[in-house]
């Protein structure tokens, strides 16, 4: 079975992949890194890309950081306070965010990561959305093939019980809208009768492998699109999206900077620019009123 | 004593005076009005100004609505959930945030507020902060005395424990910076011994009708400074803090988000652009990087 070591070793072998395949993507820009230390023991390769050909902002995250359980997730967990003092964890993942310089092209997502506990209590975590400012449906669709293609491998219920997920979680509550066309979320994988913990770590890391298969395909088929003021103009706004998302609803995000986490990697999540306009109408039938509508949980990609 | 009635009447008052003010400041753009309704009973006035010779992006809001107490809140009361199936409330109040054209000129943020409940409890709250992009000592003096003069008038207390709270409260925890130069801020203020209901009803007007007075003088001790690219750049990076804080830490945005207000009246708090940009530096002994040492708790403004 997998060790947190092997773990560990693993999702930097994954950044390591993902930054070299990304820069060929770019073809200009190149990942620059800053070595952190976590308070409470280990620390992190924060690897951040801008002003690329492709890609305006983006980030390439590793951590490894451990610490004692902190008492809401203790509250979560139900365990006894009183039984918990000496209760450390242990967290590793990777995490990307990827906006691009074309609003032709969509922004990306992707979090991988494992916690345990000092107690034997471990799991896997995860997830991949895609947010395209303009909304393909053919492009979606393919996004969608290439996440259940993986997921199939491991088990035929993991799909569509993740894409579901995935719409529930990349939603923004106050628009009424999700994120993108959402694509698979998942969390709390343990060990049961169906999967050990080297099936649930073979397919965490077959997710982080197909990373840049996927965003390239989406890259190359967008980013020769012409584009104007207009279409930079609701890319900005649909950054300005993003920011509340990730800001206001992302666990992740909340977690991190009310926990004392390293802001500025948590921040890299953040479009270099974004916009707010006052209650923004878009043109009937245009190209934005058409991404809006695809703006909704539960659409079937793959069947569209 | 003052009627729920005579209160809203009160604020929509103060709502036109402030628009009447602000609209001569400008010289130019004038306030757009939406009427919106409230599904719980009640409904508001947003009022927009934007593009204007000062102001680019700025909303004078007032509202008025009723509801049933939402149980977070019968939580914090201690109201006991059993003996609480009636309780309703209605809140009324104003609010503003206007984020002008120039970066040599401050974001004000004003919001002052009234709260009953069914059974009888009552308070009244609000806070008024100043946001400049850069910091002058004199400036932050001049706000800083005439909210002191304002609250002197009512209390010798008022002025140093609101000074203190609003440091507190306009606090952007995960960057260890204070907003602006802070203000005043103050929340649950009821009847006691040495105030009744008209006394602290009047304490609030007057709080709101000193707002055209004091952001008048910030405006016309800036709006001719030069600028150049480089300020606006700060200026970009000092309003991805606004959201920073509004989005994260401002308990007014998050309860309103989370609870089904109006997102659009909500979020005119949020400037037209923002920027974030990875760990950016300011440079030594600059402009910038002496207004971050000045984005401290508990400076004393009036004495510095």
């Amino acid at each position: 079975m997998p060790t947190l070591n092997n773990i560990i070793e693993g999702f930097q072998n994954i950044q390591d992949s993902i930054c070299n395949g990304l820069e060929q993507l770019d073809g200009q820009a190149k990942f620059e890194q800053d070595l952190w230390e976590h308070k409470g023991g280990g620390g992190g390769r924060t690897r951040l890309i801008q002003d690329g050909k492709v890609i305006e902002k983006g980030g390439v995250n590793f951590s490894a950081v451990k610490g004692n359980v902190p008492p809401f997730l203790l509250d979560t967990l139900k365990v006894d306070i009183e039984h918990s003092s000496d209760l450390t964890f242990d967290a590793t993942g990777v995490s990307i965010v990827l906006h691009p310089q074309s609003p032709m092209c969509p922004i990306i997502h992707m979090n991988i990561r494992y916690f345990e506990m000092s107690n034997g209590i471990w799991w896997f975590g995860g997830g991949i959305d895609l947010t395209p400012h303009y909304v393909t449906p053919s492009l979606a669709k393919n996004f969608h093939v290439g996440l259940k293609t993986v997921c199939d491998q491991h088990h035929a219920s993991y799909y569509p019980e993740f894409k579901k997920w995935a719409d529930e979680y990349f939603f923004i509550k106050h628009r009424d809208e999700t994120r993108g066309i959402g694509g698979i979320f998942f969390d709390r994988l343990m060990a049961n009768d169906e999967f050990d913990k080297a099936q649930r770590w073979a397919f965490v890391q077959d997710v982080g492998n197909t990373f840049v298969d996927l965003y390239s395909h989406q890259i190359k088929a967008t980013q020769s699109l012409p584009f104007g003021e207009e279409q930079t103009k609701w890319q900005q706004l649909r950054r300005g999206r993003y920011v509340e998302f990730n800001l206001v609803w992302d666990r992740g995000t909340k977690f991190g900077l009310q926990t004392g986490g390293r802001t500025e990697s948590i921040l890299m999540s953040l479009p270099k620019q974004a916009m707010w306009l006052y209650d923004y109408q878009t043109t009937p039938n245009s190209p934005e009123a058409k991404t809006l509508e695809l703006l909704k949980k539960d659409i079937d990609w793959i069947n569209l």
